[in-house]
């Protein structure tokens, strides 16, 4: 049994808190909109009303926040985690963030005694919801061993795949992958439907073969329903595409398709459709067809 | 038990052809290659000198040939399937050729009192060789029905999509996701390569996320270890992005995404790799980031 | 004083036909809406009901027509110009068509003891009026040189670039380049008008370094004023973009930037503008922006 | 007469403090490299060793440096122009730097009593041999009218285009157009070599209609004759396409072909192209081609 603070409990970090209290942990749930706190208490957990209070007594501090200058804020903002956290707490952060934020954030940890793994997942709502995340894990090997029960209990798919920053790197490329999967599927289904193919039977034959994915399987069908709820937010996407944009540059890296897809994220958002599900990239793609995207 | 004749037994032909030995049927292969007929020789089957050998007695002739211009040689050319197949028999394509070609020969094909359905398949040469294949089919009711325990034979997930040719817009649809993911999944590497990741962990944990797909599970070993051997060949994937390209235009479809990655599938043929497996995209993208590719 | 049969008198042929008539020759027009023969017989020149008449008694016939068939039918259709024109007569093309149909054209055209050559023009609709279009010349030398003092009448630079077709050739680049500068000028426009910068003050200064184009000259202004009235149409931009796609496939030639902007074109020919002047496009790059476009 | 400090003497610099001293102005430049001082002495200049010996006495102080952090060292570092310059000196910063970091340093030097506008300049080294530059002006008017006249002496089209950073703004929106631009030509050029069109007539005839730009006049013929020597360097447009992508991303416009120009610049720089002219980006255009670039 672990005492844990978690922070952030969204549509990702609600559902992983959850689990870590059905695993047996005493889990003290922070959110800045508060009622998010509601069904971690129904499930066993309890609410904190300040970052300050969930760290209280904790041993592994939990983060799933949306972006480099939240998770800066909470760890070393005022009375954030660095400033109250005991020596050699452990700090898990889920979190899509830059890499060299990351890196940045675990030297001033150690500063101050406590350690930090990057711990980003993939595998949307539905991974959170059924604890079948991959989780992209960098850090110390101790300090990955000592989380790992607690990664397991929310993720299926748990690999260190190096130091401290590499779980970002490896997190950048997964949203590369899937924005692109995305705006692919997007254009397959806009070229289908103008051919007037039977498109769940397409969708079906398509899922069996080389052109088969978990993009195809979670988010065909929101486009064919045009429901474009989140899921994770075009927002978030833009953010990521982002990421991927400045270290991609810093290394020296060429990546073609990645920067148009990116483009094409920066449309959605431009369209107003920054609080959609990232599948609302069909709106953009079916839009360039001069299809009614259903958009005001 | 159905007497087929089978006409191409290349990477993808010859195994299925011996799958349809395998499930008990009557199968005369054609190839003009003749040393290609030998497996199916060794596996029950048997050898024709020339197309009309093949069909000769045949109830089914089943084609698996490169391009369009092949299937209407093969098809509608001198001592071809139309001239000699006898009346009633039951065409099954399942090439990769132009939609608008496909409607054309099967209107030829019931002028002689033939009936032709198209079948193009997605899985590559793992899916012809473990009968896994998806085969997305066009064509009329009856005919499907009764090509359906041949096409089982042979694929594992078989949907009936529309009329005949749609099989092939279904198909143009496959193509354009296969090459879209196998290009991202290369940046994506190029990407993680640059930054020092662990490589394999890093394709591990991808592939249990929304990052996963059927190109990562089949193609990023090819990539790491830099072995292109076919598999599918980049000359048969451009002429696929080609008939993407016609379709799109004609159906005024705008695919912003698949428009350059046939960029990139070109600039890989005209960099020599024409016959090498579609994941030498890989090559094209290291190179674009200086990296050495191994090319001459 | 050469007699001349001109066959299209729409936004550049109408123009062109009144040089000739200005350059002292004798000019007998023809178009399918009969209203646009006017101007040339306010200009001198004599309207006639068919493309027989307009080509009876002429030796020299031109043509400026908006595409491939459209040429194919006025030169090789039923009383068109190979059935009725006397031998040794000199056809000029001024229609940007595809290159291997012009060369079969003029192989139709030699067959029948008349001399072809093409001549597609660059400059829009102001170097039409002002007699100072760009003419691309494929044929042969002796042929070019008799037509020289006509297309000298209706051009400012006239160069022989090769043998029949290659016109056509220059024509597509010319086309590629174009499409994309005015591509660019869009972005750069939407991306000033967004940081607030002085649009005119910005126009002007970019038009006096590396930036100045001609179609800064010619399309900034309207881009600013929101005045889409052609000009050229995006349709026909949109048929050229084929033409140079399928040429340069042809050829096995990699055009990243020009695929993608054919894309551009083609999505804002989806959204009604294939009416509009190619600087339409625009509107489709301040769409993406989330900008408002004055579509309906 | 105007007594000026001018630090930085390279390709753009050089030239451009020579002709203030034609003008009949006292100019003291500066260049890490000492001996970039040795044409400005010669032409009627003086050399200083060091920025402030450069800033000593000077009414008014040019710059013209590579990147931001360049102009910052050399403004802000230690014995830079803020703690050396006296009250009221006016700098011109004729770098191509970040808006953002033009901004910041205006406020800074007018916090120490210093005048400051930004100045970037178009047209390259042929702009700056032949005092035909233009240049995109931002900052207060008062400072800008002080400055004109020395503008004047180096630029032919001087515009004044809003407040202190606007004139990167356009400086920006004009990289991009030309980096475009020059895409644009090497795919034209490519084309045509590919179809055995004559290049060098083709490049006059295409200069004379609407594809005409200065890009075609000043790069097509170092195209034509695979000579990439600088002129303006890979690596700065590199830089520039930077500055392009964020302040594109902060501003929420989308640029799709200018993004994928920005891959190819750097997928230029990364082939090792980076100290080459800019025109180098027909190289890798024509590598995608698979033809020979002549690249080691």
């Amino acid at each position: 049994m672990t005492t844990i603070g978690f922070i952030g409990l969204g549509i990702m970090g609600g559902p992983m808190a959850r689990h870590l209290v059905a695993a047996g942990h005493e889990v003290t749930g922070f959110n800045r909109s508060p009622e998010k706190t509601r069904p971690l208490v129904d499930a066993g957990g309890r609410a904190a009303g300040s970052v300050a209070e969930a760290v209280d007594g904790a041993d592994v501090v939990a983060l799933m926040l949306p972006d480099s200058p939240d998770v800066e804020a909470v760890l070393d903002g005022e009375d954030g985690v660095f400033a109250t956290a005991k020596p050699g707490t452990l700090v898990i952060d889920f979190s899509t963030i830059r890499p060299d934020v990351a890196r940045d954030l675990a030297e001033r940890a150690a500063a101050r005694g406590l350690r930090m793994i990057d711990a980003p997942v993939s595998g949307g709502q539905a991974g959170a919801e059924n604890a079948t995340l991959s989780i992209m894990v960098g850090g110390k090997a101790d300090d990955v061993g000592a989380a790992r029960p607690l990664l397991d209990a929310v993720g299926r798919t748990v690999v260190h795949v190096g130091p401290i920053g590499s779980g970002q790197t490896v997190k950048a490329a997964n949203q590369l992958i899937v924005a692109g999967n995305i705006a692919l599927l997007a254009e397959a289904l806009v070229f289908l439907q103008a051919h007037g193919a039977d498109l769940p039977a397409a969708v079906e034959v398509l899922g069996g073969g080389l052109a088969g994915s978990a993009v195809l399987t979670q988010k065909a069908q929101k486009m064919l329903d045009a429901d474009y709820t989140p899921g994770f937010r075009i927002d978030l996407h833009h953010k990521d595409m982002g990421i991927v944009a400045d270290a991609a540059r810093a290394a020296g890296v060429v990546t073609p398709v990645g920067a148009l897809v990116a483009q094409l994220v920066a449309a959605t958002r431009a369209a107003g459709d920054g609080g959609s599900d990232h599948s609302a990239l069909h709106r953009t793609i079916a839009g360039l067809s001069g299809e009614a995207t259903g958009r005001p």
